[in-house]
């Protein structure tokens, strides 16, 4: 890494922990500078707009995302197994990466309504992660843990909305049990595509 | 009604609606005199503040969600039953009530990390609907339709994520399976409460 690569991820680090917080749209190069130290217009140098800047944080959180969460994922044996660590990983990302939770369920809903380049690239990121968790759910049924009528689609569309569900009730409601909920439920799902 | 009562739901109605689209935190008394052609000086004599604007707005949807959804679940008949009223009302209001989605899933994410009374209200309206259903179902254990061990409280935070994963699904992605998937989901649910 050069020094310049060095210090664009040290600020998108931040970039990244503060729009955890305020959100995608309440993270401007202004909130940056005083959070990082730096003057506003070095950060325009590196950014050149808000918009830019929020595309660059999302592209961080995916990096991010991918190394803890989806490589080492793929990393397991394939089945029930590599289900499982797919969701402790997810739930470890929800709960233990950044300060104020899950970045792409908060840019999820400031966009949803939203066109541009955000709205896209957060619906690009979302459907590659749900294609991962399906194939991921798949093989589950090519190594016989899973019924071969299980549609892979569907389980992973119900762990998603887990760890929606997970993400309301820990950040919103501050549900001290809502981890144990969170697994039940996945145990639920796992049982459901294992009953003959 | 009065004539001032009348007037304050209509612009209320005009509100929930915005803020279904740009969220509480978009809703401002300058968009809404735009969009209602009142003058802003006559906004502000209704609601004084932006926050109030956004409390009573957030008030405004509360007693809608009741009159469409709670109400109406409580008048049939106790057990699984009603508690496949309360989802498919809810599946309703998602869809058909406001043209952005659901207002409370966007208020949450808004205001889960953001201290304040409008954070306040929406913990309150989620804490009381989610006693809403897990009375629901608990009433699918008690007409016995449901075994004596089943926790309704899990069987509410499932049935709240689905929904979230629904919203999630159709407001973001798109996803015209959304519906039967969270449809599927729920006789999942409902099938494990039954399994004896």
């Amino acid at each position: 890494m050069t020094k310049g690569e060095e210090t664009r991820g040290a600020i998108l680090d931040e970039a990244l922990a503060l729009a955890s917080r305020v959100g995608f749209t309440g993270l401007t190069i202004g909130q940056l500078a005083e959070q990082t130290g730096m003057s506003k217009s070095g950060l325009f140098a590196h950014f050149r707009s808000k918009e830019q800047l929020q595309l660059q944080t999302l592209a961080h959180a995916r990096r991010r995302f991918i190394d803890t969460t989806v490589r080492p994922t793929l990393a397991t044996p394939r089945g029930e197994k590599r289900l499982r660590e797919l969701f402790e990983r997810w739930l470890a990302w929800e709960t233990e990466t950044l300060p104020g939770g899950c970045i792409f369920v908060t840019g999820s809903i400031e966009f949803d309504d939203q066109p541009g380049a955000m709205h896209d690239a957060l619906v690009a990121d979302q459907r590659d992660w749900m294609d991962t968790i399906a194939t991921v759910a798949e093989t589950g049924v090519t190594e016989g843990d899973f019924r071969a009528d299980v549609d892979p689609r569907q389980v992973a569309f119900e762990i998603q909305a887990l760890i929606l569900g997970f993400h309301h009730s820990t950040r919103l409601l501050d549900d001290d049990q809502a981890l144990d909920r969170a697994r039940n439920a996945f145990e639920a799902i796992l049982e459901h595509a294992r009953a003959h």
